[in-house]
């Protein structure tokens, strides 16, 4: 039926489409929702959209996501600038933020090395890392990479750069995770957590 | 973590939170994906939503939703004007355009009679519906609203209405859905599938 379609409302529909696991109906249904919202929350929205990608933009420091010339972490004094935990993407700095133990900084390097994908350590932020251990007195670089091959591939090349700098390098403990069920876990993970067990 | 947060991209995480179905994880996942797309799109689709706003409105015939001053259907002159199907909303309307069986009019009431959340006949474009039924020759008025006691009571209503005027008042079949399985079936529906049975 293209003849009788109203144009704003399917322009609407096809951009809500775009989003990720957004469906056709789904995004029919986001699409009336945000027709029926008040007009002022319709404009907030259109406006957090522009000024999303207008104001923001990667720390001159640390390459995670800020609106000002660095991030609150790099420019907070409270923070421990000698500590850096490298992680793939802005989201995953923000979980470790909410494990409110980690009272460091980061350094966001935008992917993991992955061949297949055509991403090598040049498309990643790892020169801005070395730049930093320059500079920097830093104590302790923590690979905070995800725990698939690409995550553990982009974690080693590093430690390697940064072993001859006698910088101290550690990885994140493996290991069943807090409420999970032994008899579920994969037989990798129970191996690394025996590997990995603690004296009680 | 408040202190550490990146303004503009929180006020965009909220805005998502606010749809429906949209959990603080998925709005988290699609704000990081507006962020990522070119400037173009974004900027598209900050304009789709202000643009679906301010310029669809109700069609003055039919109280569908249009960004003309009839919609398509209502001024369309290979439409049967002398039919009017009665709809809750905008979005039944357009699933009784995907069957492409329909070739008649619409009149979209805008929600269904229910006392429980303050909406009487007043609340629904049933004024609209009867001048329609004043000035133009219609034969047939099908009342399409949804299966549902506020449905069920709307579709009595509006026929109880228009019975004195002489005018021909159908309602959608009930029965089983093709492709469903008996088994599966309620016995109300069953009931009616029964009752409502044709010969072969």
């Amino acid at each position: 039926m293209p003849s009788y379609n109203v144009v704003p409302l399917q322009r609407l529909i096809e951009n809500f489409e775009k989003l990720p696991g957004i469906g056709a109906k789904t995004a029919q249904r986001l699409a009336y929702f945000v027709l029926n919202m008040p007009k002022t929350e319709a404009d907030d929205f259109a406006k957090a959209i522009t000024d999303a990608q207008e104001k923001i933009h990667y720390c001159s420091v640390c390459c995670n996501l800020t609106d000002k010339e660095k991030c609150p972490v790099c420019s907070s004094a409270t923070r421990d600038h000698s500590s850096i935990c490298v992680v793939e993407t802005p989201r995953d700095a923000m979980a470790m933020e909410s494990t409110n133990e980690y009272k460091g900084t980061y350094h966001v390097l935008h992917g993991a090395i992955s061949p297949l994908n055509g991403i090598g350590p040049d498309q990643l932020k790892i020169k801005e890392l070395l730049v930093r251990l320059n500079n920097n007195e830093v104590n302790e670089v923590i690979m905070a990479t995800n725990p698939t091959v690409e995550g553990e591939a982009t974690a080693m090349y590093i430690s390697r750069l940064l072993k001859p700098l006698g910088i101290k390098v550690t990885r994140l403990a493996y290991g069943i995770p807090v409420g999970g069920d032994l008899e579920y876990a994969d037989g990798v993970t129970l191996a690394r957590a025996l590997e990995g067990r603690t004296s009680l």
